[in-house]
């Protein structure tokens, strides 16, 4: 998405870079404190830094957008400049920290396809295990890769920790602070409890109905990736607590919207387009709505055979994507997509709404965003 | 520990029944909001309050004690009866937060005898299987397993949130309140620094040098486990920057007598005193500061033998235990303990310590607890 779409111009605007330098500087000044506890461990943030750096910054984007909208409609004074790229940079953070207790709980080493915190560890302890375990050889040394992946809990601890910092000691007025905090509190309530549904889902410990892979979904992602950002902007421009809730229902459903084209675009998209490997949801057998809804079909069988084979092959993967759209579950998506957009729409035009219009234009320019998959 | 030694008796004194109160709310209360996210959700906040329940509460006593010793100091005003009893909860919780991942990253099932949340987890899934695994027998199905530690590493980023939402919401004195930001932020800094360490000494990634053994039982424990509640203790009673200095100084060598008369009794005790398996430390091959010290000695390469071996009996730990105190492990130990001891007796005699009178004689049944194995 280009800077323009998410971000006014203008001298007082704020700045995407201004976010990445705000990260920049909570790393670097971490790092700089972890030095007194040894090389090992100022390794680790220095590691961490590594793996931060060169995100789309997604989520700060959305809370910048929505809090330049906002601060045009009629609640109270807006928090200062360095308040929002502070709660910008940490709503970035936050997102890190549970990658990083996703890819330890997933087993992962990569991340689009380059190291993530864990596989950065393990190459450092023995680079050419790394290469092999993430080409998909040789497994690592189980010990080396427990040092690795302790390291990512420890990580994401770290940061969960300093993300709640941000959010503690902000001199903003005590109910708008109170304010973040409970979205702060309720988006890693929300998202924990996802990934507790996606592995329990995993392991066949809940059935892999389709309205638990749609919970799972929304609870995983959406909340943190859209309604958390897009209340807290909200919260920081002053906006009323009926705007709040509004940019809410906004958020819950452009999230979901969110989540399931990006399901569709790993299944279905072309790898050129969006960088991942084509088959990789496939062949991991992740449960996505586009499984959940083939389960229900009678090409579900012929499927089957192959969803979730670590061989799975591009001939196997490309037949499979066949079935899939043949047994409608590629329709009913795009059907599922269009439910949430229209409830945007629907929201956005009725009145009293309680959205500013120049928030209403950029919830527009996101929707818009989403359907030609450019988020 | 009598309940007496570190609260003071009268009707408006802090009991720590009223913490243990408080715990239960904050449990009772994110467990019932748990449950909108499905039974798995509400069961893994049920088994998280059962492991809770039934602890020493050691860390809010050491808060609740310094609180009512430095309140009669001559500070700022104190913090009302109730911060006080929720911070003493919040920081029992991120206890229990550090041994879920520690009982991750070290694979236990059990902590004292009883299932830990992994452990109740796993037992939830397949009772027999919990039981030969507890028991040192087969191992549990890798897919329950991963389940179960999956639910720990969960468990654990909820009750680290938690704790930080305590110390972020209280209606405190803004200095106050950063002040206490800043305590929990170095605790947990310290703690996963020392968990970091004590992971890099068992795999080898760090030397296994007396130096780094100190220091890893120092951040890993001594820190959260006495400064912060000592330190949270006396500014939440108002006590001036110079008190509290005082204090975290005190704190500091309080906490590594303690962690290391925990060493000497778990590996020289008598089992039925401190309740744990008598030769479990030295069958896990536990880097603590005896066996750094016995390291140097001639004893070491037969000690070397059966340390860290899951099969060794109790006859060869009990020639291993005769082996440390001959080569003087537990001589040394114990002149570290009454060095720490000794420094903490200078400092409460220093003139101009910044100690008031009750806090001073607190300080000084803390010390006569630690030397009497009463904590």
């Amino acid at each position: 998405m280009s800077r323009g779409v998410l971000t006014r111009s203008g001298p007082a605007a704020l700045e995407i870079e201004d976010v990445q330098r705000e990260i920049d500087r909570m790393l670097a000044e971490r790092g700089a404190r972890a030095t007194a506890y040894g090389a090992h461990f100022a390794r680790l943030w220095a590691a961490a830094a590594e793996c931060i750096t060169g995100g789309k910054l997604l989520r700060p984007r959305l809370l910048i957008g929505t809090f330049e909208g906002a601060a045009d409609g009629d609640g109270g004074p807006a928090a200062d400049r360095g308040a929002v790229l502070r709660v910008a940079a940490a709503v970035e953070l936050l997102h890190y920290a549970f990658l990083l207790h996703d890819d330890v709980i997933d087993r992962d080493l990569l991340r689009r396809g380059r190291p993530n915190l864990i596989g950065t560890v393990l190459r450092d302890r023995d680079a050419a295990a790394f290469e092999g375990a993430s080409a998909g050889g040789t497994p690592p040394d189980p010990a080396d890769l427990h040092w690795a992946s302790t390291s990512g809990i420890l990580m994401g601890d770290l940061l969960l920790a300093a993300v709640h910092q941000v959010f503690a000691r902000e001199r903003l007025p005590e109910p708008m602070r109170l304010r973040l905090l409970d979205l702060l509190d309720h988006a890693i309530t929300e998202s924990v409890a996802g990934e507790h549904l996606d592995v329990a889902l995993s392991h066949g410990v809940a059935p892999s109905e389709l309205a638990s892979v749609l919970d799972m979904s929304r609870l995983k992602t959406a909340t943190y990736t859209f309604e958390l950002p897009l209340r807290a902007g909200a919260v920081l421009a002053g906006a009323s607590a009926e705007t709040e809730e509004a940019i809410a229902r906004l958020g819950r459903h452009l999230g979901v919207a969110f989540q399931l084209q990006d399901d569709l675009l790993s299944t279905f998209g072309r790898a050129e387009e969006h960088g991942k490997d084509p088959y990789s949801d496939l062949r991991e057998g992740k449960e996505t709505a586009i499984i959940a809804y083939a389960r229900l079909t009678e090409a579900w069988p012929e499927i089957a055979r192959g969803f979730g084979s670590p061989t799975l092959t591009a001939a196997q993967g490309a037949r499979m994507r066949d079935r899939l759209i043949d047994c409608g579950a590629h329709r009913f998506l795009r059907s599922l997509i269009e439910e949430e957009i229209g409830a945007c729409a629907e929201l956005l035009a009725a009145p009293g709404a309680g959205i500013p219009p120049a928030l209403a234009a950029y919830i527009g320019r996101l929707i818009e965003s989403i359907e030609e998959r450019r988020l």
